[in-house]
């Protein structure tokens, strides 16, 4: 049922979707109508209908959605139905603070090792895992079915590892070093440039300023 | 010279551009024409006159564009070269690794404050500052000129902390707390949702692999 060629902005609002009815699942919600939805989530009815058409519709316009079963549907759709095994390379506090982060993991993301090149912090541990030298990277991939990459390290040692990465022919890499990486279309890659965001706040502040 | 109606899209490409001119910049760079930056940046050379013609077009076609220049205008028209006053709200992994990120001062960012609800670390120290009590959040913001707060903390604590910067009109919320957050528009808010971008990068793993 699914459309191939579902546009890009469609997709990056399917999170956003699959969140606001978690939420309502957990408030006990089992029935909702686009126009309710739509007022929850500040978008217009119609744009919730048409994007859900890429999918099939899932539901019954007047009679709304079932909660439940768009939760799962979306779900699917994202990939949740599947597990995944994440690595994280580079142990400082961005990457500890993910490799505590223990909500990924009702989503099916199961951190199974942290990487550092630091001599001074391999060996240390981080929420029960022993930090890894990034030498040794390859092998733990393959051992591992290790199909995600978290890089949260410079960006000089990021555009380094990304080659190791596509040598490992790893699905995704989530990018948080500041640089945008060179690999193969057939990587998957998702970056989150902390510093752009921080810098497109100071632009809206200043813009609304003046 | 700026156009006063610009996309949201230009808007989020200029933290990108400002990136890619920073490390020409440190390369030794002094001019480059649309067409190499387009190549380095893998977008066309008529993306990026039109970009920046909304700006009043930054440099000669042809001659190329200067490096510093363009850094320094775009930094301007990004609001860096203001100074911009933080406080940390959430003082848990994420807050403290925030707190640790040494770059965000080299763009004007400092970190004034930080700050937790929870007794068992009010009183500690990030980084050489003592992690205060949200209770104590409004008078300090007033004080301190704090025009930023970056909300690292769960979300039903997010809701409570976004009405009392409310209260204190700050100017800018950056979010990381996992829902969206309901402010009046005078308030500019950037968020970062984690969860949502690593479900794209699960999306486009599963979608590739159908």
């Amino acid at each position: 049922m699914q459309d191939k060629n579902i546009s890009q902005v469609v997709i990056s609002r399917l999170p956003r979707y699959f969140r606001y009815l978690g939420d309502l699942k957990d408030e006990g919600f089992e029935r909702i109508s686009s126009g309710e939805l739509s007022k929850r989530m500040n978008v217009t009815a119609s744009q919730i209908r048409q994007d859900f058409n890429h999918f099939g519709g899932f539901g019954q316009q007047g009679y709304g959605y079932n909660v439940n079963y768009l939760y799962e549907e979306i779900g699917k759709i994202l990939g949740l139905d599947k597990r995944h095994n994440l690595i994280i390379v580079g142990a400082g506090n961005l990457g500890q603070a993910l490799a505590n982060y223990m909500n990924f993991e009702k989503r099916g993301f199961f951190v199974k090792g942290i990487f550092d090149c630091n001599s001074e912090i391999i060996g240390k541990k981080v929420r029960g895992m022993t930090i890894m030298d990034t030498k040794d990277l390859a092998p733990f991939i393959k051992e591992n079915n290790i199909d995600i990459a978290v890089l949260t390290l410079p960006k000089q040692g990021a555009v380094e590892i990304a080659k190791t990465l596509v040598s490992c022919n790893i699905s995704g890499i989530w990018n948080f070093a500041h640089c945008d990486l060179e690999v193969p279309d057939s990587i998957n890659v998702e970056n989150v440039h902390l510093s752009d965001s921080l810098m497109k706040l100071s632009f809206k502040i200043h813009e609304n300023e003046n």
